[in-house]
């Protein structure tokens, strides 16, 4: 396989960041990557751990020479990190990132760029866990995932093919769509369980006796609670940075579960039995196991 | 380790009353086991795989001569089991059950007998997966999990003590509390979890492109979901038979999530890093891995 970057900038190096510098390594889908991150001494491990070959202590260093700028930050820093690389982007760079909100991304780039760079495809790896940092990073972690990308008008097609190809060398499966659509598809599939499992764990957290109530949690409350054990600081920001559309799929959860209270108080077994074996079916024949 | 019963009586021999009755033999608890449950074929299966030494064609009659009468069927069958069961009792036969909704089968039980027999001792082991049937079940599903008794005012210290020693023979770590308190610890660790996962998944499916939504469903909602693939008839009796414990904590689970909704819609961020920092705390503290 040919190297299809020279040089690649990773900015943000934690779980994500991390695996795909380790992926692009791996496969050698490029001959050099330098790092930046906040924190000098998270740079120096990434370092030591051969995550990244070198660092930079500035974003605009860190991309100046770069073939390939993955952006792999919290929502929250897309504005910052975009302000402090425009300066230093050639007009061929190619632009990347895995925010977990797309529309926000874009709006975040359009206040930054005179108009949106053609060399931008904005990503998301449907990929992670409830870890973070960089020592969490391996580099399979996308394998056999998908990456939505969700080209602006702008992204020349040149610049979706060379992103694509990228993730699929480290094995991914790409697939396209608009950011609205990828937005709500993520809330649906991704935020609200997450919001909704930190919202069960707090309820019971904050019930009386509540350290007997989680001593009886089986396996099931262990499966359904582990993204409660996930990043706050990560999930406030997606839930400030996708909105609407997590608002909109939950609206619509309150409105099932009014219901499904209802059939409960009114004792309405065929009502019950009719929602369980939806929900059963549903999941038994579209989510792989 | 001496035997503790001469014959045993499993009525509903499915995943649980299957896995107890694997248990039982392999660690040599009682001499003879019979089953009882209403398809004859599963039964016939059951002594094919060794689960059970013979079967019934009656309740009345797999109880007559037994020593313990280990009831494991669907919440909503218990009325008709005690009630079949009734006339066949000795004094001394010891009975326990497995019922998710401690409250309900002792009413069912107050509904049959004139008084509540000295040897019924309700128990819940906080045991068993989104699997149901014999084939399901095996020998160390007990193991390391807790079983909770919930005596009632008639049951003997002898029976307690017998049937806590049975459940402790086979791995599990008996706790006692009062059948209120279980349905509630239970509504608020299993039944609402169940509820909850049931009712996004139904959610999920009834929206537009359901099948490409659940497409990008990544691990995080796998485990999420996951009980969602429970059975649905179990969790409609389950349901229905605690229905006032659920409903406690399913209205306290969705002021909470108004409160989430609320904080979302106005961009709170401070509100939602304490609720998502709390849910992480309490889950890495309080649920084992």
């Amino acid at each position: 396989m040919t190297v299809l970057f020279n040089r690649v900038a990773v900015i943000g190096v934690g779980l994500i960041g991390g695996s795909i510098a380790r992926a692009l390594k791996k496969n050698q889908v490029c001959n050099h990557i330098t790092g930046y991150t906040r924190r000098e001494s998270e740079l120096k491990k990434a370092v030591e751990l051969g995550v990244i070959d070198d660092y930079n202590s500035s974003i605009a260093d860190a991309v100046k020479a770069a073939d390939l700028v993955i952006i792999a930050v919290p929502m929250g820093l897309f504005g910052y990190v975009f302000q402090e690389m425009r300066d230093s982007l050639s007009d061929n760079t190619l632009i990347t990132d895995v925010g977990s909100a797309k529309g926000s991304v874009i709006n975040a780039a359009k206040k930054v760029f005179q108009e949106l760079p053609q060399g931008l495809v904005p990503g998301h790896p449907i990929a992670g866990n409830e870890k973070s940092g960089v020592e969490a990073s391996f580099d399979s972690l996308f394998e056999n995932r998908c990456t939505i990308l969700t080209p602006t008008e702008n992204s020349s097609p040149q610049s979706v093919s060379l992103v694509s190809e990228m993730w699929q060398r480290i094995g991914a499966k790409v697939v396209s769509m608009s950011a609205e659509h990828h937005d709500l598809v993520l809330a649906a599939t991704s935020h609200l369980p997450h919001v909704l499992a930190f919202s069960l764990v707090d309820t019971l957290s904050r019930m009386h006796d509540h350290s007997e109530i989680f001593q009886f949690a089986a396996g099931g409350f262990r499966d359904f609670t582990r993204i409660a054990s996930s990043d706050p600081i990560m999930w406030r920001d997606i839930c400030l940075h996708n909105k609407d559309a997590i608002l909109k799929v939950l609206k619509l959860y309150e409105s099932h579960i009014k219901g499904l209270e209802q059939a409960i108080a009114e004792q309405d077994s065929v009502a019950l039995e009719a929602i369980f074996t939806r929900a059963k079916k549903a999941r038994d024949e579209h989510v792989i196991q």
